[in-house]
């Protein structure tokens, strides 16, 4: 059998599929396994366990992210790594992350067991809370060195930050050991789900990842002044709920008018104190901006800002916006890009280019490697969400595509 | 010394005050004493001892109101209710209700220590829940023979009613018993603060109440789906909070347009799932609404009712809206309200009549017996909060116009 008529083996990758999945499956299908919860590390000893069976090295750092690698011959090779995540938001899909795991584990296991021989090591990992349970794309950010002890000391709405670290036996003052030097790593691969409807809406099989959008997170909070609702004048209400309700409305028309090619999403709103014959003194609101392109998002994040000063000036409110996260805008690797590209055109599949929404490990090790991204469809581009699918046709084709460029990497032929 | 120049103890009344205030007592000055929470609880046996150190009876009933009765030497008399409810919000004032029940306590001791004569039993009450932390007006629709076992079976923001009745020593089959005769009552008067800025604005001593506004509150659902923020194009989003957020504003705007004399309120609004990256699925709203007009309210309810379809519709959202209580509009009476006037003027007090924008246990009253209400200024129209003020020599002069309406219904002269 030539190298080209290679083909990764799809019921030992489905079986890893269900097996993953019900780590944390819901009752209406979809999955809670946030980062460091019970599920994920039950997952991540799961993961241990395959990468054991597969005669693979495990491989783990002082963040969390837990690897199988594939030695090369030559001891002093640089390493080749693909991956992704098995963490989930909260009753998301089954698709998103693991996917580029599990599909990165049976390309490690296609290799090694036809005996070919790289010029790289070729590693699979998993990194710790790409979604941000308490600090998205932490394992990623620790393994190029940019996360620092002093961010793990945040309160989130899981309780302490540390507390669950330590319970995953990851101590804070080691985090800056995760790093790696980047001349030991050669490339960055990562296999995803888009996410998205373009690829599903035109039947295309792969989308080659040419940029990934720019993202600002911010808890905004109003506030206004308690009173009785039925005996508080109009004009004497400070009612931090309709400032709120206010900005949102307005918020969305700012996007709508002026930056229609990005996106804007207020998440969650909390009120207080909460009843019905109280006017709210507070509401918190957790909101987003994503932009292709990094000038574009700092001068809509003055405009979202200013619109949110206009809006409490206009009901009387006090209001605070803190930053919690800004992940740059970032264009991949031509070269990575182009390799995707021969090999879909090698092997006759459909493929575009596109920007990708939704942040990825990818964006940052971007800015350590030479790193790429391969998408394959999502129907009806429903993720994050217990409704996310992916025909397994296309789970196998992308599978195949990774395995693929890999070997081109490695100019195995 | 004549019975005209009677006043009651305001530095015994100032005592009792200050006890109250301090069980339940907040940081920030205000107070939490939730009904048949152990604040609440605290402040009833703190009542019964001063009901007992004053050498009253001491009542209560299977309902939980709490009451102390000065007996008339006539076994066959009809009782004379005064009183109001100690129940706080949550972080609410120290004035609200609590005023109605310390002055009428106040009352009962000034008149049996002068030795006075009345044709009727005088009983001071404490209503269970006025506010509504599980069940607004509970303890005055008991009374009157309004609630029903099957109304504890709800699940509130507290945990279980029933099992909060239950460890008050309320047992639910018994709520029946509460309901009394009302040829065994011959009126009903209630002493409060305003909790709103008109007595305060225009100086005057005295509100005699002649209305109180009806009340409904309708919980709210807004049902999207929840999908990945970034990956989600606009016109496929289905943003429960966006639609949260337009009602809201446009409910204002219908209120300021259409019924500038009635109140709307948007308590509370919780969101789900509640990430920064996920599109919120289902927005859940308290809104409640006031007129003085029962016909009114009725229509402005429809009006209501449209616009939370047309949001759905607009935003293609499900919908769907829980009449959680309806508190009628009422009028009280006028022989009360005439009492009222007419002890004013005997002393020279400034009054004017108004209607209450809130609820109160008199509302309830008012269908049962003859009803009044004797409002006093709250400084800048603020309650519910721990801002909530009345001057103390207000206090003391709203309680001696009190004590004057009952000796003026018993014919004292």
């Amino acid at each position: 059998m030539s190298v080209k008529q290679l083909v990764i083996n799809d019921q030992r990758l489905l079986n890893d599929f269900k097996a993953l999945t019900e780590i944390g499956e819901t009752i209406d299908g979809g999955v809670n396994r946030l980062a460091l919860s019970n599920e994920d590390l039950q997952a991540r000893a799961w993961f241990a366990d395959q990468v054991d069976a597969a005669g693979l090295m495990m491989r783990d750092d002082d963040v969390g992210n837990l690897s199988g690698v594939l030695f090369s011959d030559n001891p002093n090779a640089q390493t080749m790594m693909i991956g992704s995540h098995m963490d989930t938001v909260p009753n998301g899909g089954r698709y998103d992350g693991a996917i580029g795991v599990l599909g990165g584990l049976e390309c490690l296991r296609t290799i090694k067991e036809q005996g070919i021989k790289l010029p790289f090591h070729l590693e699979v990992i998993d990194f710790t809370d790409e979604e941000g349970a308490w600090q998205s794309l932490f394992g990623s950010k620790g393994l190029v060195g940019k996360i620092h002890t002093h961010e793990t000391d945040a309160e989130t709405d899981y309780g302490p930050f540390r507390a669950a670290l330590f319970r995953a036996g990851i101590r804070p003052v080691d985090i800056h050991k995760a790093k790696r030097d980047p001349k030991t790593v050669c490339g960055y691969l990562e296999l995803h789900i888009e996410q998205g409807p373009r690829l599903d809406r035109e039947k295309i099989d792969i989308g080659i990842v040419n940029g990934i959008v720019g993202r600002l997170n911010y808890e905004i909070v109003f506030r206004g002044e308690a009173s009785h609702s039925g005996t508080t004048e109009r004009d004497r209400r400070k009612d931090a709920l309709l400032g709120a309700a206010t900005f949102i409305t307005q918020a969305h028309q700012l996007w709508h008018t002026h930056y229609p090619t990005g996106i804007f999403n207020c998440g969650n709103i909390q009120a207080l104190p909460g009843a019905f014959n109280i006017i709210p003194s507070e509401a918190k609101l957790k909101v987003e901006i994503r932009h292709e392109d990094e000038a574009t998002l700092d001068i809509w994040k003055d405009d979202l800002l200013n619109l949110i000063q206009s809006q409490a000036d206009l009901h009387g409110l006090g209001v605070s916006s803190r930053l919690v996260q800004h992940t740059r805008a970032v264009r991949l690797s031509e070269k990575m890009e182009s390799t995707i590209e021969s090999v879909c055109q090698d092997f006759g599949v459909s493929y575009r280019y596109l920007t990708s929404f939704a942040g990825h490990d990818a964006q940052v090790m971007s800015s350590f490697t030479d790193t790429g991204m391969i998408f394959i469809p999502s129907v009806n581009g429903i993720s994050h969400s217990p409704h996310e699918f992916t025909e397994w046709e296309d789970v196998v084709r992308g599978t195949n595509i990774l395995l693929h460029c890999i070997l081109k990497l490695g100019k195995i032929k």
